[in-house]
């Protein structure tokens, strides 16, 4: 069988490998996309999309309930949330994914995709055949990251809920153990404790939620969480698990001696590369972590200058909008680099990925966050300043109704006077957010921020009174 | 009776003079703000706030009829919404208002203020005592507006509704008759309408709503408000009206020859400049307009400059976030020439008033734009380059139900790469509208802005779209 030759094979059709080859096409060069599981990847079948669709509903009966006027006939029908769920996965059917490669056009290659030398990938189909792919310019790693399960006693056995279970939950468990305090534990704590998980237990080993954010985000969010009812206990790391009857009730040992029994236990505590069985050892790369990687995305290890690695794989920011970025930008290059032209151009060099990038948590409320925290930016060497304002003294939170309030800050830094980063916590803030992602992108200085008004009245007046209490 | 000195004295105690008053005494200078009415002015009792607290019950509502598993037990409770207002407004009362100027400290003087000469301001209280009022910097003009009520036979003796009655409405009147077309009409009817103004008519000269702004927007607003059940009439002038027992129904009859009965008729038709009986005369201004002033808001027909006018009485963007913004660049630059600083640095222009004002017309869907429309930067001579996307097809859209769609549209200065003005058409808009502020006043180049990414899955990653349209 004779090798494909193509300009660029992509291992991966999650959102990354799809937009890397819709980017090279677009910059005149070929490409297929190998992928064994569904295309379209994790991020549209078990992560950000579901579990938005599972928290909006969440979220809107929030709002509803701090409006006078409005009442809901009941609790949230979770059979038609789930429904809808299964809707905006496709019922998890991959041809329109697969359609939309096509007509790039690019070549969708359906199987196991693993590295077999320089610019060689190796394809193994279900039925058993093997084919090889080999790549002109470049081959481009987009096999994204799995749910990491902690290395407790007994947890691998139980058969423990990863994004992947709770984003396709069917039934709801009435009894549900959470293990974890990142975003993932706190957006499905929360979106199947309002879909009928009644007993829902968060068991976190440190003393806050979401512990990479500014500290009030965690506090808020936990403070949200148990006035609806979810235990959350801290200082807890779980020692032993037991689930003596597959399918059946689960116990969790805790180091201060508590048992809790639940139905379901869902593990949030972090995800792995997927560098697995990818054949990095056929071209020197090192397996034990992700793929190290420059500003253009162009694996480090290799000197050839071949292998590019875009999204989760690479460890640099693991959220689906920037592994997309990451993939414009590795596109974009690699088309350069295969016209002979200037790969240095203002698009060609992932720069937002390190100026911190923008995250929304969908709990209620919403933690909305870009660029640093004031203590990454003082670890990073930076004056810092901060400001902080409560986001209920705004007119505009008192108009969405009773209550709806919550806390927002920016970190500046006070010798060139831009934004360094913000964080806004409070409902529906999450299209709040590219007003800072802008400002924090393109170091928009204070006094010109002063000039870019807020409209009356909004929520984002905000800035207005944060931009105040800096001083202007 | 001795005059009464200050640095400052402002006539108007609007949110306009208010912040005038704030930033002059933070400038170390001593005001009095004068107020027949109420402290607060009309945006807080008659304007903004009460309509939006009349309106995001209706937006809400909408939001839940678009997803599945949630159901409103009834329509909205129209009186729940009014004692909601009424909370919103303060009951009408202002004392936290006069406070609050107070504690500035300013000094709060309760009377019609009326120009008498250079820097002297007469006030005449209701007691009929008369003081004067002598400013050693500078006398600000914060008057503000009225509703402009038609030349229309019989209008003005059926006793119209403006912005002041509808805001304030008691009883919802069943047929409800609409004169305009602009963001008061528009935003009331739907407001009444869905508070049970079941017959609501909206009668309107032109072809179409909110004309001042990109086509589409107005052709959204008029799609969804027929759909809900408004009846909104094109190319209608009326002609007369009668009303021949003062409270009982109301006939318009328009120019086609068609009669409109109604309970109550509400004009949204423009506003007049709050520039009657406050003495213009006597310093030398004419009085048939707005008042006309320079970039640091001095009046220009005064030639010593001690005379200032912010906000709606100047005209150039009737709206209180402007209006607010024009008053904080207007206080500095008294403070700044009263202390013999420099008057020109960055916060003492106000230059986004000429870059095109932020505003937001909170129907559903939400309008929400800044800067220039399409046609505005043709006839302002730029390069104009256009890229629409349809809002339904962002995935963050998807997530928040089903129909939440929109239209977005970004116009560019084509020759220098930056955002002239932007416009969302789509629900729960007005939040996302700052990013475009941003980006349009601080003219941050498309190549900047493609760094700065939207979070997946949100609705902000129109901005990922629209850039993309662009060719980034």
């Amino acid at each position: 069988m004779e090798d494909d030759v193509f300009d660029v094979v992509v291992i991966g059709a999650g959102p990354v490998g799809m937009t890397v080859a819709a980017r090279v096409v677009r910059g005149g060069l070929s490409a297929a996309v190998v992928e064994d599981r569904l295309a379209g990847g994790e991020c549209e079948y078990y992560g950000c999309i579901p579990s938005k669709a599972l928290l909006w509903p969440m979220e809107l009966a929030a709002e509803v309930g701090r409006m006078p006027g409005l009442q809901l006939r009941g609790p949230i029908d979770a059979a038609a949330v789930l429904a809808r769920r299964d809707e905006t996965v496709s019922h998890r059917n991959d041809d329109h994914e697969v359609q939309a490669i096509e007509k790039l056009p690019a070549t969708f290659v359906r199987g196991h995709g693993r590295l077999a030398g320089p610019r060689r990938v190796e394809v193994a189909s279900s039925d058993g055949g093997v084919g090889t792919l080999r790549a002109r310019h470049a081959v481009v790693v987009a096999t994204g990251s799995t749910p990491a399960v902690p290395d407790v006693p007994g947890l691998a056995a139980a058969h423990p809920w990863t994004n992947q279970e709770a984003t396709s939950v069917q039934r709801v468990p009435q009894r549900l153990a959470v293990i974890g305090a990142g975003p993932v534990a706190c957006e499905m704590s929360q979106a199947l404790h309002s879909l009928g998980a009644r007993e829902t237990t968060m068991l976190v080993r440190g003393e806050r939620l979401l512990a990479a954010m500014e500290p009030f985000a965690g506090d808020l969010v936990a403070r949200s969480f148990r006035e609806s009812g979810i235990d959350v206990r801290f200082g807890r790391s779980v020692t032993r698990v037991e689930r003596p009857v597959p399918g059946g009730p689960v116990t969790l040992h805790t180091g201060r001696g508590e048992q809790i029994v639940a139905d379901e236990i869902l593990v949030g505590a972090g995800r792995r590369p997927g560098v697995d069985d990818i054949g990095l050892d056929t071209v020197g790369v090192r397996v034990d972590g992700p793929i190290q990687v420059d500003g253009s995305l162009r694996a480090t290890a290799v000197a050839e200058g071949w292998l590019y690695a875009v999204g989760d794989v690479n460890g640099r920011n693991l959220l689906t909008h920037m592994g997309k970025y990451q993939a414009r930008v590795c596109g974009d290059v690699i088309a350069a680099r295969a016209a002979g032209a200037r790969d240095d151009g203002p698009a060609l060099r992932a720069t937002a990925d390190d100026r911190g990038a923008p995250q929304v948590v969908f709990t209620e409320p919403q933690v909305s966050m870009v660029g640093r925290t004031e203590s990454r930016a003082r670890a990073d060497g930076f004056t810092v300043r901060t400001v902080e304002y409560d986001v209920g003294d705004v007119a505009g939170a008192m108009v969405r109704g009773v209550g709806f309030s919550g806390r927002a800050k920016l970190v500046v830094d006070a010798d060139r006077r831009v934004v360094l980063g913000g964080t806004f916590v409070a409902p529906d803030t999450a299209d709040m957010l590219h007003s800072v992602t802008i400002a924090v992108n393109a170091e928009v200085p204070l006094d010109q921020l002063w000039h870019a008004v807020p409209p009356f009245p909004t929520v984002s007046e905000i800035w207005l009174r944060l931009l105040e209490q800096y001083g202007l």
